[in-house]
């Protein structure tokens, strides 16, 4: 590709234990995008190296692009003639924030060639106009650990620093699962009690997190709203939480819709991730471990 | 009283907006206790004055009794004789937390006479083992903000401390709610959004709180688990808390169970209190106003 310039975005993890559908957290995997300006207004062709290479759309049906191209309506304009070139590394539909790289990477990519014109904000909310929530777009865009919400016409986010010492270890199975699917099995009605469980869990989570309270980050990673129904998809997945639990770790919990299960932890505990990927492996399902650090950044332009 | 020792116990406000069952503040209004040790074990009289001096027991079963005899069946001993003098500002049932100043009162009471064996955790468990849950024990005797829950037979708490800019203004209705009755209006289960609604809000109200962020504190006050429920209980608590939304606020709330609706704003603040009163008046609940502010300690023994 001519252009100098890459825009490199981070896989995201979302829900974060407790956090269901409003939390999320920005890891150290990236997908890439590379491009050209050529040809007329509205030509576009996508090369695809990587995950998702044989499976994702080179044309208009490209989130990148849908995503590009719903930018410059945004701002009334014609986009003009791309070519693009992405490296994925972000295995596609198991809960590690995937078509969210592609929708922000879309709109950065805008951005840039709009000549930086937009803020944060307005990319988030272009980001979620898209995506329809903010969990995953949101660290994407912002890096870190982050509280989003929709209030009214509004995208409502709060960024915290994830400290130094904190990293994970993704376990990915290899099967995907689509966000609508995992979404089914979830009731439209919780007992009272499950919610007020949650709270008091998130509130201790990120209160713990700002304070590096690493005992308390340990009582806070549990959740009863979504990884119980869901493990009806993810055989064994209620298993591996609990078996983690015994190890030294901070706190195992599904990520996104799943089906990767992401491990946090202090960089350097010890801990035998195998114990946790033969439970899995006795349910017919074989993973992928990724070493993922939190990161502090969004997106990238370099 | 002979002895020159008094225990002060501070007024709490429970769920704090959107932390339902699990977050409270502790405020600056102490019910004091005063006592002699006289007679013998299992002797037992109370002067009241103030707040319930003509409905609480002077005999064996007032709270605080209760409490400190509970503190020695911990322990396996027989308490001494004894006589109290409690000075009693937080006003009853409204939601401000006067049975857990009570308990906590008898506790400390207890471990005061036994020589300051029981360490604040002990203390917890005591209290919400009297109380039932530990949303207003926990800030009344660490003080601060504190979250809070039971796991198994644990009590978990972690304490934050509220910026010394924010204060409270209090409404405090001219009629008595007992929790039993507030809780009654509450449904089993809840909508899964009303859940994630809380969750988001009480995330950002603590991380908001942590970093002082008073923009993002005030869009944290919103709750869709408890209030609008209650406000069957307390006609024009809805509209109280949409007209103060309008103010120079952080947040409004009902505090605790109610009746009494809790405004937390910046110290200076300016905003026309009568305004929301005038809303009760037109449906005949006539209030008093206090002006408490959050404090970082629990209960004081001098």
């Amino acid at each position: 590709m001519k252009n100098k310039k890459t825009i490199f975005v981070p896989a995201t993890s979302a829900n974060v234990g407790p956090g269901f559908d409003c939390l999320g957290i920005a890891l150290d995997m990236y997908n890439e995008i590379e491009y050209d300006l050529v040809g007329d207004s509205g030509d576009f062709e996508a090369e695809i190296i990587g995950e998702g290479q044989d499976s994702l759309s080179n044309g208009k049906e490209n989130l990148v692009y849908f995503s590009f191209k719903k930018t410059f309506d945004f701002f009334k304009k014609n986009p003009p003639g791309i070519k693009i070139k992405q490296i994925n590394r972000i295995p596609l539909s198991r809960g590690l924030g995937s078509s969210s790289a592609a929708i922000v990477g879309g709109i950065v990519l805008a951005n840039e060639v709009l000549g930086n014109t937009l803020t944060i904000n307005e990319m988030l909310k272009i980001a979620v106009d898209i995506e329809g929530h903010p969990d995953n777009v949101a660290p994407a865009l912002l890096g870190g650990f982050v509280i989003s919400f929709k209030e009214n016409d509004d995208i409502i986010s709060k960024k915290i620093n994830v400290p130094e010492q904190i990293s994970s270890t993704v376990i990915v199975p290899n099967f995907q699962l689509s966000t609508k699917d995992s979404r089914g099995v979830l009731p439209k009605a919780v007992p009272m009690e499950d919610a007020i469980f949650n709270i008091s869990r998130a509130t201790l989570l990120i209160s713990s997190l700002i304070t590096e309270d690493y005992e308390m980050i340990k009582l806070a990673f549990a959740d009863k709203l979504h990884q119980n129904y869901r493990a009806t998809l993810i055989p064994g997945l209620l298993e591996v939480i609990e078996e983690a639990e015994k190890m030294d770790i901070l706190g195992t919990a599904l990520s996104g819709a799943g089906p990767s299960i992401i491990i946090y932890h202090k960089t350097e505990a010890k801990f035998n991730v195998e114990k946790l990927t033969n439970i899995l492996e006795k349910k017919n399902i074989f993973s992928k471990i990724y070493q993922l650090k939190p990161i502090n950044n969004g997106f990238i332009v370099k």
